[in-house]
């Protein structure tokens, strides 16, 4: 097939293994405040507020609000569902834990196929984290962008078709030289329904052991590659 | 004194030489158009319409346009001015001339500095040309961006304070934990204004043999540097 310019990473999940680095950073907050829950169904339940909150915007019921804001308004959320009261917690512990969304692990794969696939590839993330928090990330795991998109570049949240269309627009791409990569199929279907293409790439751990949904390719995506060194094979980036 | 943590670069003549570039790339051009202006005059002709272009923009007479829109505007008034009808050059033709702002070579220093900085601080553009341009410029000269910041992503050109303003704010940081490197002193003296640090390092070939203006630091700039390899020695940056 002819080639995209750039291939656009939806990142939590795809790229970075959230819900254990979620677990990792709760773990000794928990402890502190005597809460006995188990860290990644902590992580489960604060994630579980992740779209609920992002459609308040969507929907327009609320402006844009950058992710970090809606991370730590479900923080808060969570712990008092926890019997934490967020009141009681100083600031500067409830800012670190909700910084953990910047300190997230890539998958074993993702640093070393980025780098292939960024020496023919425009890379970048298309994701409903905030700027600084991609970075962030980036800079720590290194993460090999070449440039920080997504939500709030475009000022709106995946899947609405904005979020998509904006991103190629502001590449100065049409949306068919843009190929979205996702482990979740429905990041994939409003992508191709936005123009752009496809490729779909498991991640089967994502949810933990008792993973039930995005364990296959649900669509006619153009890509389907095993993880991100398959894709660079498959796209013909040499190792 | 106590670090920044985001050091942000004005583009077009601290990082990149763009009379040269432009002359480079419209030689050709203006040499198959029977156009005898020496391809240097015609990149200062060029460029001295970037200003007022903005002006439009920050004076709110027209809304935020990309700056490869502008830069496209004031090519074909150039060109007119120059005895060349845009409108009977091939569009192909035109665009590629156009681009030529995507492919504006770096100062020698430029990569070896920020690949230095960049090990340190989070490096970015906050420059008035638009993401595509600033990617495209990147990828092809190696400039290694850990985010693609500036006008486009801020809506706001430099020097409104709201430009500097908003990208530490995306960022998430204090504008004082910002740096703004710029070889112009009216760039700093706006950063400065509005919060950010400032490094002043002089590109005295900018606007060729007889250049007048910015030759040294006029205003209490945190930093003046020689290149980017001094930046990066004066804010500890190991070689």
């Amino acid at each position: 097939m002819d080639q995209p310019r750039a291939l656009l990473f939806d990142v939590f999940g795809t790229v970075v293994d959230w819900r254990s680095g979620i677990a990792r950073d709760a773990a000794p907050f928990l402890v502190a405040h005597g809460c006995t829950v188990a860290p990644a169904e902590f992580a489960d339940a604060w994630r579980a507020r992740y779209q609920p909150a992002m459609e308040a915007v969507r929907s327009g019921t609320r402006p844009f609000a950058r992710l970090d804001a809606l991370h730590r308004e479900n923080l808060e959320a969570v712990l008092a569902a926890h019997g934490i009261d967020p009141a009681g917690v100083a600031e500067a512990d409830l800012d670190q834990l909700n910084r953990a969304w910047h300190r997230l692990d890539p998958w074993p794969d993702s640093v070393a196929g980025l780098m292939r696939l960024k020496a023919r590839f425009i890379v970048a993330p298309l994701s409903n984290g905030n700027v600084a928090l991609l970075l962030n990330m980036a800079k720590r795991a290194g993460l090999p962008w070449d440039a920080i998109l997504g939500a709030e570049v475009a000022q709106a949240y995946k899947p609405q078709p904005e979020a998509y269309r904006r991103t190629a627009d502001i590449l100065g791409l049409p949306p068919g030289a843009c190929m979205m990569v996702a482990a979740h199929n429905g990041d994939l279907a409003a992508a191709r329904a936005a123009g752009l293409r496809t490729a779909f790439v498991p991640r089967p751990a994502e949810h933990g052991p008792g993973q039930q949904a995005d364990l296959a390719p649900e669509g006619p995506w153009d890509v389907v590659a095993a993880d991100f060194l398959d894709l660079a094979d498959q796209l013909g980036c040499p190792a």
